[in-house]
């Protein structure tokens, strides 16, 4: 595991798992197994992988039974970002019934989710192997998921891109605009913001592109240009400015995206339409 | 619309919505247009479907809108359950270009998840026209979104299954090995339950539904059967039972899997893996 | 003890405490404690009965005292659900007298209040021993407490209603009225909700009755009636739906209507009226 | 109304009131009237006393409905604090009729439970006329509400104990024990606190109240005394220390104990045991 | 360490510690670390003292660094309300690097800020040593960090006035106002409030205090007072009432202030000014 | 007003000032207005400077009225950034004379604190005049404040570093010494971070910056550096880099370090320490 794997901070997780299984407990619990499970039953279950994939979640479904019944045991099997086969086990568990049948659905959810992620990601990154682009992420994720579907990008090989509205300066078509000019859009910026916070530029042609370049930006986002197009714009800013390609990033696509040598390419697929992946809990 | 249609109430939208707002605004907001966009501009602007499909959410983009900017005039042009074909306006929107830009991510986050699950929903749903079967969702939703999920499951014209652990009985195969049998297993839920918690049973083979028949059981869940395996539960029940289908329920075999006969199908794939609906805004 | 008397999930019962605690905290805390006791000093203590009844609350009083000072030992003598005599110890206490005197009223303000639902719940279910009649509680419970309110009934004997307006449907009058008859209401509720969710009608009259029979439905609530009409409603409905009796449920008339043959009687009292059960705090 | 009466300030009860309509919506909300009720239809309704008694909560209960759909106009006739006869209509209710039903239940589990403690709070006030006697509550309060109920504890003429733990001294005969002596307990808190919180001593006899008035203490709780005994300590106080009586006070013997002479008479039932006010919403 | 010492409990803490540890990680938390620090590195610390002064917040400290890594050790070499010197170690540290570097700044804050106010405190009352006055703080704090600043200054030895608009009154002129005389104003606090609140009541001139002792106002808030006049003001009470004098407290005005003979001085500069105590963590 | 200087959005001040207000209302809120003021009562104030300086916080203090009483009157007569003379009038009110009181120390306290913080960035921005350096602030804010003080700063002229621990990476000694070499920290950095994340570094001497520079790091802060070194440093980076300097900044020592040409210069104390700006409310 590389440190970029670290998930986020257990203060920030916990708040995110005790809603989830709030929402699934309801006001009375899971009251099935109140009503049959005999008090103090104990099982030994797994959670293997149905398909093969990249994981993601694992402390997350930890918690998850953790936070239902404190004396389950939870031993992983696997590690966030590995590569998994079918019929792989992630997570070995031990202890009480109850808590293990009451927490399932929950762990599920976010192992699921979040391994989806991680293995949508981890095909693009697969296909532009080679080449020098980095596969990011978009703020078209899942809300109240956010960081970690993020999480989940990095553990498929992927990098994040801003986390918010707040933490890096993005001017688009309506910004410039609005400010008359890019130049008085980025005139503007670099007259409010500190030399901690990165500015990018969305440009949607070549023109605009030496437009950014001539003014010094060192970021710039290329906006559904054709592979060809984005070829060009490498040729044009020769490294004096990263590269962005988004828009139309599919498996199809991204190779070749990829090969006009740009930096990063970013996909919103990646969060917000990665098929779950297959989980069961076996007892 | 019928009335089936109406989303949850607001006090229970309102917080989920202001998390996912938060979510993005961080702890300095939308910094971009803070420094970049005069004070008071306007502008008009839509939310556009660029693909076919249903549409869910709209009060939940809605509120996103007047939480950032209570000013914004936002004035649907469709309803929720709407089917809807590309190109057509689901919000207009007017008023502070700076509420309008901040908002937008979140809004169309939420648009095109809930639009997505619906659209899903609504394929199944059209697969088994003229069957008497309906479709459910489950509980392997989205942590944090399962009463906006549900809601649209039934703007796709489906209908839902639990909320959750607490409002419904659910026995499945652990349950019934950790009371020793089927019939132990009904007799501790009836003991300790009311006459508002309806009792479901979980069958993998034909044995096990003449068992849970012959026991009064009258809502039964078959699990992974076939297609003929399914037609024979039919048969067999005979109207003693409500028949929920479950498992490898796809647009390929739900068709297959309502002409069995079974009242319901149940399908995890329109909540946990439905692909986002493509929205988008535009100025 | 049964298994229905598992108490709800702890992850459910610690906001409820916590909120508790911080009401009686206030912005300093127990300074009387603090500014008279020795640091460090311990003492042993015991919860006792100063009267008869059921118990309810042990977990949750345990609770109490192990969010002010995890390092109390709280020792159950009783269970929930236990008849107790006068005098009889509920919980052994031993740590830091700081904690102890710091948790204690709000421990027994909770302990006091459940176990007096208990104990009212007790009384009507003892009254209709030998009838077939399970006694019930109702929505109209204290704001705040009612999952803790629906264990104690529970713990008395007792079975749960509807845990709010969402787990169930409850066709009353007004709704009734508002469609133009019960068959249009039934009409739209099948319509719109699945298979897992109860519908129950309330009637007034013999007649409301037997068109709500006829409509097939299967859970009716008999509101108002007299022990006389609730004989002939049972008689009516031979059978074809449970029947629950509502309205003026005394411990002076619970047996009468019990002797109806109603399958259930509920009751607001029990949870909104209960008298608080004594309870001492002895060092 | 006195001053005395205004209700907490909003910014307080709302939390409550929003946590109570939670706890009743669930995760679907009023699904009866979602299925049932045509869209828009309006009422007229009222909230009427069922039995006579003292008004308490309805500035809450207002709230409740407002909260649920802010467009229902809800007109008070009758003022918290007010005695009211059976019949007397409290608030009149006019506006969609869905948000009427959904906000019943809540507004009048508060408005029942409010009014009940008022009511039971007048009963003690009313008995005493003609003495000195004030009727003071405790902190023997419901969990979460105790606010609320030293409000209606206001409207039904009684006065408040502290809030909790942390706004007044209270030294019990635990805190002397520890200490040594009530001489080193006083000095212990005079040492540590300023001069804006209140020190009241607890005693059990009439040599403990000589001790503490030697030392000074100009509050004293006289625990558990006879009214003779009470008497007996009136005339050795002779006016050098507020006096308050606790233990065994009902509407049978709080006569007796205030004609003693005693400034305060406590009660814990008035808040713990005050049976529900009998009301109901009629359309 | 005097019993007047013991922090807030932390039930009240740890939700101002935790807030302020989310307020720092983020979304993403400690990225520097996690990107570059080898996961299982461990490290020796400790928090010491840049300067002299009086240390308050050693436990809120240490709780900030067991949220962020529960096993990380934390040591006090000090007590909260010690006077240290320079250098000198207030907490050893030992455990996971990346909890240290994590949790340290949140952890200086806090007790940087806190010592600041203890120091800034002790400053005044070392000032007044041989005076009755006592130091008391007032309701000029930082927002959010109230009852951790009223701490601070205990720890500073000095008092606390009230904690919030709830636990006291306090009448001023524009009460008086507003009631026409002071004598309506009492007559209104009187009638409205029980035994266990403080009134307080604020005067410009020495008509005003003998006034107020007329009416019988046992504590007084002597506003403004030039110190020859606060000792008209002592000799006029002659011990009839508490007096407290405000306005215009420095350490150059506070001993003239406190030889008036006084029993109270309040300061808002203690909360709202005191500069940051200086801290290092040293590695 | 520049753009620069928009507060951040009301849904990250509103739960700020809520918070502050709970805290201040406790659990019965003003009850001296409460008792005393007469319903209805209407006054006109004005919050005034009481000393010169430059104003932050007015929509803080604004939105405190307001959450108290939506009815209250309050017209800005100063924009935040404003530098003002004594007694000058900041905010005009009117209305109910019980929610001017009760809000007003909670406004007072934000407005105080705000502007403090302001002014005192104002004195060293006014005292680097003719530089190009920026005076930055730090993480060292106020715990449960720092977006409001990151404000403050930008009211007062100044700008802001890092929000927290996540939104840029700045690499010290203590990362550097456990990567083993700046080198090898750096690449760990590059390799798990996107291109839209800052990487800052921290030197003490100019080996260690002229180590950084040939690394192509192109931020970097100079730590604890004498304005001799600080003028060594600007000459060696020669604009390869953007330069910070940190350590011993007063207002006695910030213009010798800005003329040595560094670019940004970071002040703990201009948040940590800024004394509170005067102010008062008059009627």
């Amino acid at each position: 595991m590389t440190t970029a794997l670290r998930p986020p901070p257990s203060l920030l997780i916990e708040p995110i798992v005790r809603m989830a299984l709030l929402e699934d407990l309801g006001r009375a619990g899971d009251i099935t197994s109140d009503l049959i499970l005999p008090l103090g039953q104990l099982s030994i279950a797994r959670i293997a992988a149905r398909k093969g994939g990249v994981v993601a979640g694992l402390p997350v479904a930890t918690l998850a039974f953790h936070l239902v019944d404190s004396s389950l045991s939870v031993r992983p099997e696997a590690l966030d970002g590995d590569r998994v086969c079918p019929g792989a086990t992630l997570l070995a568990l031990e202890g009480p019934s109850r808590g293990l049948l009451t927490a399932e659905r929950v762990a599920l959810n976010f192992l699921g989710h979040l391994s989806g992620v991680a293995t949508a990601t981890r095909a693009l990154v697969d296909a532009v192997t080679g080449t020098k682009a980095r596969i990011v992420c978009t703020r078209k994720t899942t809300p109240g998921l956010r960081i970690l579907e993020k999480y989940a990008v990095r553990c498929g090989g992927g990098f994040n891109h801003r986390f918010g509205l707040d933490d890096a300066v993005l001017i688009k078509d309506n910004h410039i605009a609005a400010a008359g000019s890019l130049k008085t859009a980025l005139e503007r910026a670099f007259a409010g913001i500190g030399h901690m916070v990165r500015i990018e530029v969305e440009v949607d042609t070549l023109d605009q592109l030496e437009e950014a370049l001539s003014l010094g930006v060192d970021t710039i986002l290329l906006d559904n240009m054709s592979p060809e197009t984005l070829h060009d714009a490498v040729r044009i800013a020769d490294g004096r400015a990263t590269l962005e390609a988004s828009g139309n990033v599919t498996l199809a696509t991204v190779r070749a995206i990829a090969e006009s040598g740009v930096d990063y390419i970013s996909s919103g697929a990646i969060t917000h339409s990665a098929p779950n992946f297959d989980l069961g809990l076996d007892f």
